[in-house]
Parts: C-alpha cells; sequence; structure tokens
C-alpha cells in the first residue's frame, strides 16, 4: 500500500468547505483512484468558531495559512484569493517547501503564474489550478494534454458567471444592466462589489491562464484589452437578436504571426452556435486546435461542486504521481506576449442615441463613409415623441480603428446623445 | 535528458498515417510537452509499396504486426482494428511483452476491455485509448481523471458520425435513409458495408468503454439494448421538427440503483439544447456528474486529424509517465452489469401509417388507451388520396412495455400499412 497524501486546506469558503467535505466523505472512492489515501491534516480560514458543512473539528487547525508551508503536509491547497499578501505568500513558501499546490486562485497566476511555476519546477512538485478557469469545466487538463498534437489556433470563452447571468437575465426579462445587477447580488450571482466580475478583469484572469496553456506565453495581463459589460443595454440585447445574435462577454486568444491577441469583451455571437446557447451560470470554451477543428467544452463554471471537484481531480493526479510542468511546457520556454492587440477587422454592431431631427442618419452616415466604414444592415426604430431615437447598424468587415475614429467625430455632434456603443461580430 | 520513448506503429490507414505524421514533423513540439523524445521506430501494415502522406520509408517495416510486440519498442499503438484476430493477439502479446498500448480500437475494448486492462495493470504498463471514444474529443480522459469527485449519474452521446451526418442530410434534404447513406458512401463519409455504424453497434462498442470509465463497470455489450437508425423516415424528422425535436442516435448510459442501464438508440432531443446542434460529423458527449452538475463536451468524432491527436495526446502521457489503472479504477474493482435495461418510463414519439378510413383514429387511440399509454399531443395529416395517411403522437410519460404491447396490437390492424414507430423524447 502506498503512503496516503497528506492535505492541508487553506480557506474555507464555498470551495474549501466542498474540498474538506468531498475528502472527509468520499474517501473510499478517491483511494480507489488514486491507489492511496487523500487525508486531510490541516486546515486554515479566519474564523475557526464559524459554522461550516464541513465538519473540521479534528482536524489540525492554524490561525496562520502560511504555518501550513511548515507543516508535514505534501500537498497545500490555496483557496484564499488575491493576487497577493497571504495567497501568494503561501504558494511561494509551500513550493520551496517542495510542497505540492492545489489552486483556483486565477487572480495568481495571471500576476505571478511563470514564476511560481518555475518555482514548481525547480523544486519539483506541482502547481495544479484545474479550477482556476472555467470552474469544474477540465479546460486547464484538455489544454495542457489533451489537444497537443497540432497547436491551438484559438481559444474563445465565456468565463464569468455572473456577466452570463446577467446577460441572460437581461434578455430574459428586458431589465436594465444595473437593476438586473442588484438582483443577481440579492441572489448571490454577483459580489457586494461586482467591478472585478462586470468589468471583466475576472475573466482576463481565467484568459491569461488559458493562453499560457494554449499558446505557451507567460500571463500577463498587460498584453490584453479589457471591457466589461457595464454598457450594455437592454436595446442592444434586443437588436442583437433582431440580427440573429447574442451578446456574450468574450475572454478571446488568437495566434496571429508570432503574437497572441489577447481580449476580454462584449461580442455579438451567432444564434444557434455553442457559445449563443451557454445560459445563466454556464460557462464554455471554443478550443480550435488546427487540422484536429474546434471543440467546445460547456459546464457549471462556480459554485461548490463544480470548483471543488476540479480541485479534487488536481489532488488525485497528484496523488497518482502525474504531474509536469504546470503550464504544459517548460517555465523557462514560455515566450513573453507583451504588445496589446493591434486593430481587429471585422464586423461590428454600431447603436447611436440621436435626437429625432433631419439630418442626422445623414451626418452618421457621411462619418462612418468618411472613414471607410460602409454599412451591411440598418435598424432605426422611433420612440415616444421627444425621446431620443435609436439608430443601429451592421457594417461589413471593417478595420477597428477606422469605425473608432468615426465614432470618435460622431459623437462630437450635437445630435447624438449618447456615447456610441460598439460591439464586435464574432463569426464562429 | 530523459531516454526517449520508443514507439511502434501497426496499421498505417488514415488514423495510423496521421500518427506517423505528427511523430516525425512535430518532435519538438512533442518533447517539450513529454520531456523525451518521442521516437518513431517501427511500423506494420498490410501493403508496404502503398503511397503514404507519412514518410516511413526509413522506419523499421514488419510485414507482421504480431512482430512488434517483440520489437524493442516501449509501446505499441494498434490501429488495425477489429475485435478479434491480429488487433487482439497484437495487444496481449505487446502487454505480457510489459510494453505500454494505445489504440483506437472501441471494438476490442468492448469485448475485452477488462481482461486487457487487468494484463495491463498486472505488467505495470499503460493501456490508453482516448481516441477509442468520440475521436478527438478529451472524453476518456475528463471520465477518468477529472469529473471524479461526485461520482457519474449519466452519460448520454453521439458517438458515431456517420449516423449524425445521415440524419442531419435527411433534415437539410427531406431525402430518405436509402438515398442519403447511398451518398454519404460516395463521399466517404460511411463505409461500403455500413451495418456497424448505422445499426448502432459502432456506438455501443464506444458506450461500452464510456461506460465502463463512467460507472467502474466491465465492458459489456450483452447488457445493451442496440437500435439503429435504418428505420427512421423523412416524415420522423419533419414530425421531430414540429413538436420541438431533433432526432439523434444516441448512447445512453445511466445509473439506476445498482445497475446501469445501457442503450443505443434513435431519441428525441429537444431542440436549442446542446445535443440536438450537434450537426454533421460532430460527436458530443453530456455528462451529469452528481453535484457538479451536466457537462457537456462536443468535436470532430473521427478523421485523420481528430483521432491522431488523441492517440498522440496518450503518448505523450506515457512518455511523462503518467498513467494508472486503464479503466481509472482498478480492474479487479469493475463491477459486472449483464443484465439488459428494464422497461423506461418517458414520453414517445409514435407514427402510425395507416388507411384514410373511418374508424382507424378510433382504433389507435382504444388500443393505447388499453394500455394506459395517455396521448400529450397529435398531428394527422393527408397525403395524395388513397395513398395512406401518417398518424403521429407524443404520448405522455409511459411505460415502454406497456407503449410496446399496444403498438402489437395496433399494428395486427388491417388498416395499419406499415410497423408503427416509437422513439424516446430525450429530456435533457
Amino acid at each position: 500500500m502506498n503512503k496516503p497524501l497528506r492535505i492541508a486546506v487553506a480557506g474555507l469558503g464555498t470551495v474549501g468547505g466542498g474540498v474538506a467535505s468531498v475528502l472527509l466523505t468520499r474517501g473510499k472512492e478517491l483511494e480507489e483512484r488514486a491507489g492511496r489515501t487523500l487525508d486531510l491534516v490541516g486546515v486554515s480560514a479566519r474564523d475557526k468558531s464559524k459554522n461550516r458543512a464541513a465538519n473540521v473539528s479534528k482536524i489540525a487547525w492554524e490561525n496562520d495559512a502560511c504555518a501550513l508551508a511548515k507543516s508535514d503536509a505534501d500537498v497545500i491547497v490555496e483557496l484564499i484569493g488575491g493576487e497577493e499578501g497571504i495567497a501568494y505568500d503561501l504558494v511561494k513558501s509551500a513550493l520551496l517547501a517542495k510542497k505540492h499546490v492545489v489552486t483556483a486562485n486565477k487572480a495568481l497566476l495571471a500576476y505571478h503564474g511563470a514564476e511560481l511555476a518555475a518555482l514548481a519546477e525547480e523544486n519539483n512538485v506541482a502547481l495544479k489550478f484545474e479550477a482556476a478557469a472555467a470552474g469544474g469545466i477540465p479546460i486547464v487538463k484538455a489544454l495542457r494534454e489533451s489537444l497537443i498534437a497540432y497547436g491551438i489556433d484559438s481559444v474563445r470563452g465565456i468565463l464569468n458567471g455572473t456577466c452570463n447571468y446577467i446577460l441572460t437575465q437581461m434578455e430574459a426579462t428586458g431589465q436594465s444592466f444595473a437593476d438586473v445587477l442588484k438582483d443577481a447580488q440579492k441572489l448571490g450571482y454577483a459580489e457586494a462589489d461586482p467591478t472585478l466580475d462586470v468589468g471583466g478583469g475576472d475573466t482576463a484572469h481565467k484568459l491569461a491562464v488559458l493562453s499560457a496553456l494554449a499558446f505557451g506565453v507567460t500571463p500577463n495581463l498587460k498584453s490584453m484589452k479589457i471591457e466589461g459589460i457595464e454598457h450594455i443595454t437592454p436595446d442592444d440585447i434586443r437588436f442583437a437578436r433582431e440580427f440573429g445574435y447574442r451578446i456574450k462577454l468574450l475572454g478571446l486568444a488568437r495566434k496571429r504571426g508570432d503574437h497572441i491577441d489577447q481580449r476580454v469583451q462584449p461580442a455579438m455571437v451567432k444564434l444557434a452556435t455553442p457559445l449563443a446557447d451557454v445560459e445563466g451560470p454556464f460557462n464554455a470554451v471554443v478550443a480550435n486546435a488546427g487540422e484536429a477543428g474546434p471543440f467546445f467544452f460547456e459546464g457549471r463554471g462556480a459554485g461548490e461542486a463544480p470548483t471543488a471537484g476540479a480541485v479534487i481531480a488536481d489532488l488525485v493526479d497528484i496523488a497518482r504521481g502525474s504531474f509536469g510542468a504546470p503550464f504544459g511546457r517548460p517555465a523557462k520556454r514560455l515566450t513573453r506576449n507583451d504588445t496589446q492587440p493591434g486593430p481587429r477587422s471585422c464586423a461590428f454592431y454600431l447603436r447611436f442615441e440621436v435626437l429625432d431631427v433631419p439630418g442626422v442618419l445623414a451626418e452618421i452616415a457621411g462619418r462612418l463613409s468618411e472613414s471607410e466604414v460602409s454599412i451591411e444592415s440598418m435598424i432605426q426604430r422611433g420612440r415616444a415623441p421627444g425621446e431620443p431615437v435609436a439608430i443601429v447598424m451592421i457594417t461589413h468587415e471593417s478595420v477597428e480603428t477606422s469605425v473608432a475614429s468615426a465614432l470618435k467625430a460622431i459623437a462630437a455632434s450635437a445630435k447624438v446623445v449618447a456615447k456610441p456603443c460598439m460591439i464586435p461580430m464574432e463569426s464562429r
């Protein structure tokens, strides 16, 4: 019989509690798969007295999570979160102490992934993070171990369940972003401070992780364009549908010559394609794997069981001795990808809020034409008398910067009452 | 530097040729991932003189594939196919000679999976088969290594690209099964003898593999109900759409108490759910992973690159020393699941071809009522005068055997001109 794998969990929130529960109640099944027992030997959290679903009363408790790095555990599971502070200190000191690390911390990996991966490799221990991107979907393992023979051309994903829930609800109810967000906060689907989710930052963290796995680049937020969903209106969602599209917040990474284009932005996704049908808090990823074609993965992106399940899978891999370079390639061979994506060429959805006065359409059309942006289809729909009118267009394929400069000129017009909205159309 | 992994490939058809090509042309990328080189050291195929895309002229050639088991290769890749004969002999003798085996042979695994897995474990070598189910989709790895924390309740998949292509084309063109099959054969999407594909046998082989991984049962075709798509008519496909469904050939495995229900059959899948949107030669799998919820995987199920890519991923795992029990649990702990599934309770789609004479609907409704099958909705549509009429119904949830006995009585009526058709409605 192989000796037990000794596991310490730092952070006993939703996910940490779930991991502890599975370790304490499903030991037999996990042993059958791992060939050894997985023993929970230490835990740490902020408040020892808190009532928890998992009964950890018999497990050694540390008030200071960083003390776990000095314990006799073989693996530290970091579920504290945040890119600096305790999480960073704990992971780094654990790796230096030659302990394996499993983490769900995308922010930590987005900021320090390359450094920590190198440290894991030098110390010949695992750094695993299936739970850090797309929750329960085994996309980290798929990119690291499965879709490797022909390289990856692009990865596109719905990576933030909060944003996808908000957009789904805006479509279902016709309510504004602000109203749906308020409800989502009440239901626990959005944080009290929702900025990281709705501003695209969380998606960016996850995209940095997926890009590193797919393309062998160091995780790097500075190379990304990041845009959130705060400015999406019920009108945009309705018009999208009329054009046969649905608005989704996507994380997009594409190979363009030697450069990897990385963006987080709302995009128009064609109805009846897999990404368009991803509803509510679900996440999904499309990976275009060269000649092997597109692969699509969908599942729950957050919540106790999906995320804890991903952590458990990493732990069983470690128990079986199955781990290699954290990003699938040696950390020292990861390449830097520092520059922001250049202007893209695609069709765009444009929305203008204008006064209902003569000449306004001529002015908009003129400005677009000056920038060599041509229009493929248009909807203009009146509202109540005296209210501004929405003019909505889909352009032919156009250069992003040309569209942006036309929009800047249009925004300056006295007939235009709000900042124009511009959303790229994603081809499948 | 670790020593190279020595690989011999038996069978140089589409997939074998693809594997050889990747090994010969993408060595650097694979080495980076595996930490050692993957060397192609031997090949075997029926015809040495055949022109092949992969240039294997400098690789040691064996006319007798079984001789590879006695070569100095570390891994044998079996791509010959068939559940008996050379494939079985080669895999068995390779495992006995303590060589790792990678295979895409679902028939071999469906008939001899438990025996071969036990042999691999006894000899402490790998038996890997990502390419054996759903082609390029990494579902074997996902079920074996990722979706393990909460157990699996059900696995449902579109596992045969030929059938899915035929059904997609029948819907697109309105042509009959026989006509579309003929075209598919011309295009190379269907074999000259299509029985194994269209009769459901190939789906059954793959389902046996997925069931073993998901539920820890020995692969066993005898425990399955297997039905093909030969009897599906363009009418069925049209009516399905009117009811809001699409017909797909599914492999279904479900936990029912201690028993695993395994079936291959055409089923009505609700439009706008992931399985309904799987088109043409694509494959897809929905795995319900307990509290972690449903996971959906889609990708190319056949063809050179997707399948060769799956073989390459297995080879890189072996090169990294990452392998355990072939079915994720020790072979000796796989449980037998010998009995056929009992009658299921669900709604059914029924189609009757009847003479356009008085009393026919009353007779059908009467028979169904006698068997306690109640009707949820119905379409009757006339054809040209004198031609038989189609009566189509969706039942409320009913016991399969009750519906079948009503259909048997109805089929005996002089007013019914063809065997009634019965297709279960799949809830998501």
